[in-house]
């Protein structure tokens, strides 16, 4: 025990931004200090490596594909009209072509043999599948009569043509992209660079002479969470009330990264410097809690280009919080415009109701089901903000505004936690 | 060019398993198959690597949450009764606890500050936030008449009691998970170990000395999409058409994986030698080429207990046979059934009709959208087994059975590409 813990706020712990906003106001708030956010620089990097990073480049084709007409089969070769030239009497085997052969002109009434994915000889128009032809006498016979011109052809550029856009700037890259980059001969990509966060949680419970056993959750869940929104995270616990340990701390956490996170120590409590610190590097407050259910204590300031987010202590809150102002702030540094995360929500009919109370907005856990074609959300029950495991349960949370009532049959959004 | 490259198929070539089968056939056999493939081993890895890992343990709650009663604010903690007797004259202000102290049991008449998270005195039945007391002269008075029984309290194993299951054994493991390890005082946790898979391309396309720019895109697209599910994946491409450089290559490759995959190369040209190869290393056919558009060729050995999954050398076709045949056989490998991948579908309505052949399972690629709580599903147009533009388009693919046909308005199952 310490002494008076419940000190009114000191003079730094104070802040001249706005306080207690709504939902809406924050996310503005946000939106606006955007602006003077630059994007996340380019790297290139190779295309093994490029698999879940974003690409900053468009890529239009250099090359059509396929490059030339091949043929889309095991099989013959030849010109149609040949072919029907010669009747009963076959066309002379010339020669044989495999893949990565580049053929001569074919000449006149011969045909070859060719393998899946081999050039045609230019001239050839046509290729019979092995098992629709047979060679007798080193002649190429028709076992029935179903040559036509452009028969089992894959002609230059039908998959797309060169010039063609093929991915644009933006795109977050997955195995469905690499072959792509492949074909157009890159051996490197550009990308945006991955974000530095560092996450720090901080309070004496964490320290090593702790006697209660207070284990540090949230730095576990954030920079899981982050790092699968493409972030590099190192997370840091500063295990004493001090706020000179916390300075020192945060001070090298703003040297080494791009963005900063604090889970805790944001309320009134004497022990809760992590403002009041910030407030002394010089950060500037945009905003100064809001009014949400979890999460009521979120701020967010600024220092220099740099943004801190300074989270709740409640799992639960943090991780809400986390979805709800750090996951877009990400997404827009390699984006031109912000956009709160309604973007990437899933529609369904809400199997129950929920009263928001009239200046709280507030997100729920929920479930998410599909049957037949209609989705369908549930609420997983939760005891409030610190509920951990809650969070197992639910496969994303939805948004119930200050003042409105959600009614069971209503359409309502949920925002995946993980996508 | 090369000699005669479409000779019939040598006997090492031929299978005696079943050949041309239909997909639920194919899909039975991997199935039966399955049973005699042992589950992966487990290993034990720290929290922080946890995250995507595949659990080897139920966890069960060693501990409850919270694991005393708490408080739910920052405030003052007493015992309701004797509030209510002290009534204006408040109760004397014994000390105060922060989160991570076990405070000695209540007094008689007494209140303590107390901090969030922070441990009740045993006795205290209350907690009354901060801004609804004041103090005077060392004593507690309330603003309001609020104080009730269990305010602001959080009980001990509200959230959960020892011994309740929190984990079950089989969850893919992400950033929701780890604060309940973590809070269990688990430093390691039991995972499977990812499986070893080489993927190999081989053709003298793709060697050094090739004429033609035929680079290989199989490999990085296999690759990636199986490290996404999980998998350690090398890949190896042998850039010739000697039957021997790929038994060499193949040979090796199983001595370091679990299992083998294979790209082009099972067609019936001369250059074709990964079957008869992996025929002479004592692999046998589970089946042979499978009645399915895209990915005929499609061919499944098993080499002791090592499974060979022999793929399409078209991109598009390779990319659906891998979804349909390797990617449930790794979910086996860490679960006690197989499923084709049925189970992880998504249904919606379709906006195209298609018309199967009679004798051919078609996969196409499609697009799903959600309006509303409904969904659609739009078939993607592409130019065949060969197109890798047409992947980038889609979100998954639908599956049309032999012989069946699709409306627009009936309802479909859509198997994501990237889940």
């Amino acid at each position: 025990m310490v002494g008076s813990l419940l000190a009114s706020a000191t003079p730094e712990q104070k802040c001249t931004a706005p306080d207690m906003v709504g939902y809406d106001e924050a996310q503005a708030l946000l939106a606006a200090c955007m602006q003077n956010i630059p994007l996340l620089p380019i790297e290139f990097v190779s295309i093994a490596q490029a698999d879940g990073r974003i690409l900053a480049e468009d890529v239009r084709a250099v090359m059509p594909r396929p490059e030339a007409d091949i043929s889309a089969m095991d099989g013959y070769a030849f010109r149609c009209a040949d072919m029907e030239k010669a009747g009963n009497t076959g066309l002379p085997l010339a020669g044989q072509i495999a893949a990565g052969d580049t053929p001569p002109p074919l000449g006149q009434d011969v045909a070859y043999g060719i393998l899946t994915g081999a050039r045609l000889p230019v001239g050839a128009d046509c290729v019979v599948a092995q098992e629709r032809a047979s060679i007798m006498d080193g002649r190429v016979h028709l076992r029935e009569q179903t040559a036509r011109s452009g028969l089992n052809v894959r002609r230059k550029g039908e998959e797309f043509c060169k010039g063609d856009m093929l991915l644009e700037h933006g795109q977050k890259l997955d195995w469905r992209h690499l072959p792509v980059l492949v074909h157009q001969g890159k051996k490197q990509v550009a990308v945006y660079k991955r974000p530095k966060i560092c996450v720090v949680a901080n309070g004496a419970e964490f320290g090593a002479t702790a006697t209660d056993c207070r284990t540090e959750l949230n730095t576990q869940l954030l920079a899981a969470m982050l790092q699968s929104k493409g972030a590099l995270v190192t997370r840091y616990v500063c295990g004493s009330d001090s706020a000179e340990d916390l300075h020192k701390l945060l001070y090298q956490c703003v040297q080494e990264a791009d963005i900063l996170i604090t889970t805790g120590g944001i309320s009134v409590g004497q022990t809760d410097h992590v403002l009041s610190v910030l407030n002394q590097m010089g950060a500037k407050c945009l905003f100064r809690r809001v009014k949400i259910r979890p999460g009521k204590p979120m701020t967010v300031m600024q220092l220099g280009q740099k943004m801190v987010f300074c989270l709740p202590g409640n799992p639960a809150a943090a991780a809400i919080c986390a979805q709800l102002f750090v996951v877009p702030f990400l997404h827009c540094l390699v984006d031109e415009k912000y956009e709160a995360n309604a973007s990437i929500a899933t529609e369904g009919q809400s199997r129950f109701s929920y009263v928001a109370a009239t200046d709280t907005t507030c997100f729920l856990p929920v479930h998410f089901t599909e049957n037949k074609g209609e989705n369908s959300i549930s609420l997983v029950p939760s005891v409030g903000a610190s509920d951990i495991l809650c969070l197992t349960r639910a496969t994303g949370f939805v948004k119930v505004s200050a003042g409105e009532t959600l009614q069971v049959g209503d359409m309502c959004q949920m925002i995946p936690f993980t996508s």
